[in-house]
């Protein structure tokens, strides 16, 4: 995949990574037996229908930036996403958010049932963990192999994306301070985000340790800008073009950015952890290009 | 721990394996973060009170009949044990069994609430990845660690434990036949108890390889048995001895052993899973005492 600067190329490019991320994922359920039971027919629903792949991006994004191919990230960009697809399947259950719209099609629970959507997101995870312990890696990423594994289940578990949701669960109807929000958001998404981005330097070897402490930096700052703008979009936008129902935030009283600091505020936050994320690329000696527009779109897009 | 030959040293055995499971998942969980949380303490109502510890007992007994100590054993039995209490606190959720009481205690979603199990037991599936990547090996066993961790996530997906759930709730009021129903059990608890043991083994390293082949054999025997015994308490039990509603299979007009083969052809079949599990014992060129006395258990227990 070759280097783009600018944002119509950035749309091509992730345009490719999420077809590539898809087909891996596609291919990894077509290994599962039983492929007539709702239950596998409910993975793919819930992983295979649309959605922007931005931590597979970031995972390819990453590991491309320092040399690796493609074919050397598929395994750590598609575990995460399993991760990710699991998530959604759960957070939009009637016990959590109770949505009936993700991604333009019927939420899991809604074109199957509770069990079976409840099923589909725990096999989605092991799946992850399946994943990245059996799919290919390149020689100098296996040596990391057990350190992913290990980071996936720290952003994914009740240290990370877990308990942020049991943190927002817990926020709805209440008065939540500015700090109590990034809290939330930096585990229930940032996480998650970040743990893209490892993986992909990870993948590897030893040349992406290097880099992490910059890395880690960038992900902060582009996982809580990615959280800011979903916060705009949800008063901004409107439900065809989110393809899940404008509004939900203030329906269900949650603490969002333009709440707290009014909409142009959210547009100052978003604007300030955009040049966080660019200072952070400015210290890592490689071509950050694709990192840098992902950062700029973080911020400018509209679903 | 001495190897036990009696039924009176067994509970004594289950016992002390239990504590030790007990303590390092206590460990664990006490490492995590933000411990006055929900999420948390729902965690810990998931595994910490009581149990058989059935699974944590067959990796232990394993790795010990192959020279291993408790210490080397600790990390894939709390592990499996996740994954086992995982399932329990999904499997209780008001959209797939519905039950209000295991263990004797309050099941999970009634303790807390149907958000908060959801999330606790995916917190802790993660957190059997976590153990599994993270928690100590010996250096024999740490050659198979990554080995460990995708037999882990094929037992417990889409694949094995999973699935079973799923096949098993598409069988509620359905008449079945014993080949469907094995092959529900094979998923639904035989994955995972196959697992524990075979976990045990690779935790010894190459030594306990070799045994691989005997161990399915056995696993596969007394993981039926264990279900057999499961629909023949369901039965003839009551309530206060099971821990967990008597008669509930009737409720939910699950397909079980006594329902196919009448009570006494239950036992018979109970009796001959037995033989079987001994004779693949009898292959095994180590002390097996321990996994013999405990596949008369499994068909004599009255909990």
């Amino acid at each position: 995949m070759q280097i783009m600067n600018n944002s119509s190329t950035l749309s091509q490019s992730l345009q490719y990574y999420a077809e590539r991320n898809n087909q891996r994922l596609a291919e990894w359920l077509a290994a599962q037996p039983f492929a007539d039971q709702p239950l596998i027919k409910a993975m793919k629903h819930g992983t295979l229908l649309g959605g922007k792949r931005a931590r597979p991006f970031l995972t390819y994004a990453t590991g491309e930036m320092l040399g690796a191919s493609s074919e050397e990230l598929d395994t750590p960009a598609a575990a995460v996403e399993c991760i990710h697809a699991y998530s959604l399947i759960h957070d939009d259950l009637p016990a959590m958010d109770d949505d009936n719209l993700r991604r333009g099609q019927p939420t899991c629970h809604i074109a199957f049932d509770e069990a079976t959507a409840i099923l589909a997101g725990d096999s989605l995870q092991t799946l992850a963990f399946e994943i990245l312990a059996s799919g290919p890696l390149s020689e100098h990423g296996e040596k990391y192999r057990v350190k992913m594994i290990a980071e996936l289940a720290q952003a994914s578990g009740s240290a990370g994306m877990c308990m942020g949701q049991a943190l927002d669960l817990e926020a709805e109807g209440k008065q939540v301070s500015l700090e109590q929000l990034e809290n939330i958001h930096k585990h229930k998404t940032g996480a998650l985000i970040r743990c893209a981005i490892r993986l992909g330097a990870l993948a590897v070897g030893d040349k992406g340790v290097t880099v992490l402490p910059q890395l880690n930096q960038y992900a902060d700052a582009i996982g809580l800008a990615f959280q800011v703008q979903d916060d705009i979009l949800d008063v901004t936008s409107d439900t065809e073009t989110l393809g899940k129902p404008q509004g939900s935030d203030l329906e269900l009283e949650k603490s969002t950015y333009p709440a707290l600091l009014g909409l142009e505020g959210a547009r100052v936050k978003a604007q300030q952890l955009y040049k966080e994320a660019l200072q952070a690329l400015d210290a890592i000696p490689y071509n950050t290009d694709q990192l840098e527009v992902f950062a700029r779109y973080v911020i400018e897009r509209n679903n």
